[in-house]
This record gives C-alpha cells, sequence and structure tokens, in this order.
C-alpha cells in the first residue's frame, strides 16, 4: 500500500473558455497519460491503482484553470523515459496544457542523481571566491579550425574567464574533428593556467551520437578534461542521467531544442523542463537565453528557472544558473543585483564583438570583482 | 569545394507584421543555427562557407513569409544530433518560426539508415495481401499484470490482428516487468498463431533508458519478438538510428513528446518531424494521431504525414503510415479510401469497449478485407 506522498504531483494550467467543462479536460489527461483508454473500459481496480487522481481544480482567471494529478509510483517505475511520458508525453499533442509544477516524492528524488559537483565544487576548480559569480565564454565559431579555437582558448583563460565552453553547435565537422579541438584547447587552457597561475576550465562539447558516448567520453578524460557540454534533448534525458551516473565529469546542459515546449498556453514551463528535470538529472550548470538577449524568455521566468535550480530538492544539490546573453561589463553590476553570486555569466558576442579578447576577458573580470566588492586581480 | 547539391536546404515560415524586416529575422536565423555570432564579428572567410546562405524570401500572406535557408555539409557533418540542432536546435527558443520544409542532399540521405524492412517486408511477416492495410491493436492497460496482457495477445491474434503493440507507456512498471511481459506475449501470440496457422507479431514497447539498451534489446530478441515500439524524443532520436543499424529488428516510432513543436505558428511541421526524420532515421512505421480522434491534428496535416513517409527520398525506404484514432467496422471503408491500403491502422479504444476482444478483432478484419474488395477469411 502507498501513501499519498509517495504520488508524483503534477501540476498543469488548462485553457479554457466558457462553456467547456475544466473537469472533463482534467479527467481525460488523468486517462491519457495513464491507461490511455475510456473510464467504462478500464477494470475498476486497475482504475483505482493506476488512473490519475484529481486532487484538485481551480479556476485561475477568465482563460485557465489550474488542475494537480497525482500519479501513483506504479505508473512511472524508476526509469527516466516513463517518467517523461507521464509528465507531458501524450498530452503533448493535445491543446492548451501546460505543465507549470511537479511535486516529486522522496523515492523519485532520491532516485535520480541530480548535480555530481554542483556549485561549491565548480567554484573550487576555478579558484573563484564565493563572493562572486563565475564567468563562462563560449567558444566560437562554427568553422574555426582546432589551432583557432585553442588560440581563443588561450586568451580567455589568460584573461581569468573561469569556464571555457564549446559552443553547442561544434560537434564533429571536418573544420574542427571532435578529439583534435578537445586536445588542442585543453592544452591551451593548461599552458595558459601554468603562466598566469590561474585555473579555468575547459568544456568540450559533447557531440552525444548513440553508441559512441563511452569513446568519446574516454577521449575528454584522456585529454584532461573536467567536464563537457551537452544537449540533453539532442542527445535524450535519459542520456544526461546515464552520463552523469558514470563519469567523474561536470555537466553543463544546454537548452538546444527546448523552447518548443516554452508556448505559454501549450508546454512545459521553462523552470519545470531546465530547472528541475536538468538539474535532477544531473546537470551541474543548466544554460539558458537571458531576458533582453536574442531570445524572448521574461525576467519572471529567468527567476523562476533560477529559483528552481537553487531551491531545496529533497537530496538533490542546486546547480548553476548560466544565463547567456546581455552581460557585458556595464551591465555586470546589474546581472549581479539581480541573479546573485551563484550565477555562472555565460558571454558570447560581447567578448568577440572585441579585438583583444584576453583584455575583454579581464575587463569583465574586473568588473565582476568590483561589483561584488572584491578587491585585487 | 561543395557544390550547391550536397547543402541542406531548409524552409522556414516566419510569423510577420507590416514594419518588421523579414530579411533581418532571415539572416538572424543563418547565423544563429551556425555561428551564434553577429555577422561582424565573423571572419569573412567562415562567413562564406559556414554561415547559412538565404536562397530565397517570398510572402505568404498578411502574416508570414518563406524563407529557404542553405547550409553547407560542413555545418552539420554527418551526425545526428548536430543534423537535428542546425534544423531547429537554438531558434526552438524563438518565436514565430515553423519548419516547414527540408530538401536532403544525397550524401545526407546516403548516410541515413531508413527503415529496415518496410512495407513489403512487413507485410510479408503478417501474411497480409497487398491488397488491404494492416491492422494494429494496442495491447493496453498499464496496471495489467503480465498474465492479462498475454491473454489479450491471445485474443488478438486468434482474432486476425496483424501487429499487437505494447502502449508506450508500458516499460518496466511493477505489474508488468519488461522481461516478464515480452516472454508471455511473445509466447500467446506465437500460440495463437499455431493453433489458426496466423501470423500476428508482437512489438513490445522498448523502454529505452540509457545504459541497457542492449540489455533489454537482447531479452526481446530471446523471446523470439521481430520489432518493438519505441518513442525517439522519449529515448533519443539519434538512438533510434542506433538501434536501427545494430539490431535486425522491425521498429514502431510513437510520437510521445513530439506534440509541442507542432504549433501552427513555431515548431516543426509535423510531417517533417514524424514524417522525414523518424522515416530517415530508421522507424518501418510511424505512430500519429489520427484526425477526428483524441488530438486535434487536421485532415490535410495526416495526409502530408502519409505523403512524407511514402514519397520518393532517395535510397531511402518508405514507411508505413500508422494513424491511430476513429477508425471502427463503421469507418474502416472510409479511411482505406483516404488513406489506401499501405496504411497499418492502429485501433485502441474501439476493441476494447466491445465485450469479445476476439470477435471484435475479426469484424474488423473483415470489414477491412471487405473495404478492401479481397473475398474469404
Amino acid at each position: 500500500m502507498t501513501t499519498s506522498t509517495d504520488n508524483l504531483r503534477v501540476s498543469y494550467r488548462l485553457a479554457w473558455r466558457p462553456g467547456e467543462d475544466p473537469r472533463a479536460k482534467a479527467e481525460d489527461i488523468a486517462l491519457e497519460q495513464t491507461v490511455e483508454l475510456p473510464r467504462a473500459c478500464v477494470p475498476p481496480e486497475i482504475a483505482r491503482r493506476v488512473v490519475g487522481t484529481i486532487e484538485s481544480l481551480a479556476q485561475i482567471d477568465e482563460t485557465s484553470w489550474r488542475v494537480t494529478i497525482a500519479y501513483a509510483p506504479e505508473t512511472f517505475g524508476g526509469e527516466v523515459p516513463q517518467l517523461v511520458n507521464l509528465l507531458f508525453g501524450n498530452i503533448s499533442l493535445k491543446e492548451g496544457i501546460l505543465l507549470e509544477r511537479v511535486v516529486w516524492p522522496a523515492a523519485t528524488l532520491a532516485g535520480l542523481p541530480g548535480p555530481r559537483f554542483g556549485v561549491p565544487e565548480l567554484r573550487r576548480w576555478c579558484g573563484a571566491e564565493a563572493g562572486r559569480p563565475l564567468l563562462c565564454a563560449a567558444l566560437k565559431p562554427l568553422g574555426a579550425t582546432p589551432r583557432e579555437l585553442a588560440d581563443r582558448c588561450r586568451r580567455f583563460a589568460r584573461g581569468g574567464i573561469d569556464l571555457i565552453k564549446d559552443d553547442h553547435g561544434l560537434a564533429d565537422q571536418p573544420s574542427a574533428p571532435f578529439a583534435e579541438r578537445v586536445q588542442r584547447c585543453q592544452e591551451a587552457v593548461g599552458q595558459a593556467n601554468a603562466e598566469t597561475g590561474g585555473s579555468a576550465v575547459y568544456m568540450p562539447n559533447l557531440p552525444g551520437t548513440a553508441g559512441d558516448l563511452d569513446e568519446r567520453l574516454e577521449t575528454v578524460r584522456a585529454a584532461g578534461c573536467r567536464g563537457v557540454l551537452l544537449s540533453p534533448m539532442l542527445i535524450g534525458l535519459d542520456t544526461l542521467r546515464w552520463i552523469r551516473e558514470r563519469h567523474e565529469l561536470a555537466l553543463l546542459a544546454h537548452p538546444s531544442m527546448t523552447g518548443a515546449y516554452f508556448r505559454p498556453d501549450h508546454g512545459i514551463a521553462p523552470e519545470v523542463l531546465l530547472g528541475q528535470l536538468f538539474r535532477l538529472l544531473g546537470a551541474d550548470a543548466v544554460i539558458y537565453p537571458n531576458v533582453g538577449g536574442r531570445f524572448p524568455l521574461s525576467a519572471a521566468t529567468c527567476g523562476a528557472i533560477n529559483s528552481a535550480l537553487r531551491e531545496p530538492l529533497g537530496p538533490v544539490a542546486a546547480a548553476f544558473p548560466m544565463p547567456g546573453g546581455g552581460v557585458d561589463v556595464e551591465r555586470v553590476p546589474h546581472w549581479i543585483a539581480r541573479y546573485g553570486n551563484d550565477t555562472v555569466f555565460l558571454i558570447g558576442a560581447s567578448l568577440y564583438a572585441q579585438p583583444d579578447l584576453e583584455r575583454a576577458s579581464r575587463a569583465l573580470l574586473d568588473a565582476t570583482r568590483g561589483a561584488a566588492g572584491l578587491t585585487g586581480s
């Protein structure tokens, strides 16, 4: 006999028009996500155990209702693909259903790995005092050679950037084959660290093709890298969990292909997909497009993602929010005030727009330390 | 030196309001999906080789334009995650961009496996004459025991159903553990075939957890199954390709989690994601929610998916469209007339709503054979 605290509780915002029956829509979700049959076709004993239970249903405003459905542990077992399927699989194909919130049972939290290293350990690697955010530079562009990319790595590292990550579009293209790129870039960062006494960390993008993950992760390990960038929606959400459990690597998660879920009326709220799921599956830091940059996420959404990555969640460590876009020397104080120190600022174009990457990096670090109230360099 | 026919051509429908510059939005996509930098920050030689080229840009109507962008082979290499990333990765996070059409270069088509068996071979397995569609029953519900599920398999097989597939929510839950379910259901279908002289085929759902795929596929093989159901968006698109290349199994692809991409103003058109990508990656049959059923796909969209699965595509075999929902004895002639014989009709609730699964299955097969102009049983 399971108790109610063993259940997974999922809240959906339902689009609604006058005349529609919100309870019928809620009931439809509870059936669709479990037995995929009308209730009349389900044996009562199975219905009692397996069909989702509507725990609450309330009107939000003139166009929407909120329903919370409880699912028994039996329905999702311990496996990630079925957990994701239960949350949004078939109903992704319907309309007007926004997955807004999940309350995770303790057994589920205990069964998902969460970040291996998390905030304090990444700080320690980078020698970054607790009183400031970390800085991450994106290594670009696709089309550059490994030597050119390694040269950029060296400049970023000499300039004091904490983390240097590949663009997630750098896979294994002929212009910069994976193995050569990883080796040259890691060497360049190591040499720069040796010269400056710094501790920049290079994290290559893992192409994530099925069947060669171990081989590619061995390339990463052999080169001496301490982490990788990966895109869970490109390589599979459960692949993130699997890499986290098998490899002693920090994992930066990229939001490629997630945006289609972020429609206001239908999908999965960014704070659930990026903030909760990516963290639970093992991301040490989660990249998202910052408000005011090239993508349309709102300030409220960015704040909600940050909260979801940091808030207490059973035994699961916190992950770093990693907003990308809109951060430059002038705006560093603004973003630190808004997002706090346990943030990684991902900097792309604003560094590349300057002629001297090392100098630009140094100016950004100085501005960050200054805004955080730290002195010296 | 590559020629223009080596390029991948991608057409997007751009949402547009008077006063907006459609060329700027198109240019933004071409940069975002490749170098992720403003053009001014990209060395000209790299820009020439790597940034997408706008080949055409034309107004569609009062609210939209269409752009076709050509990407050089260098940008996507031969790997699926980066190919998907190039098509829609970062721009998934933008607004008003609908991926409508892809023209695939010959090298890409040659590098992707497509269906291993396809239409004629699945027909042969099932002993199904070319003059009629195949029938597939969904094994339900989650919560039933392996014995109960096997009993349903037996009834479907005795009734003449061609393919019997697990619901995609049947993973490895305690009510019906994967290995026991696969073995009992496969045995039940085999026994029924021996009794009737039929040739029903059982295809279990592959839970698709990372790291144990080979073990689970060995369970499937050892039981004697000839195919599996899998959900590419749950287990990873490239995992579909990998299973196709390594295992002698027919693959049914389920659309779980794809629906968020199917918004009319932003996403990936169903005929591209389900019709082209799933087929190219190796699905022998692709399930989609039929018009008029529990999901809101239109008749035009269903037709477009069918066309995409069947149309000539280099060396890639055709796949079966597998519409689910809305098919019963009365409507079989309608759907055959509309969709043609090279279709698998997926039947769920309309069978379970009847007291005798074997009799209901037989009636459906008879109606199908009758509507297809075949005689005898």
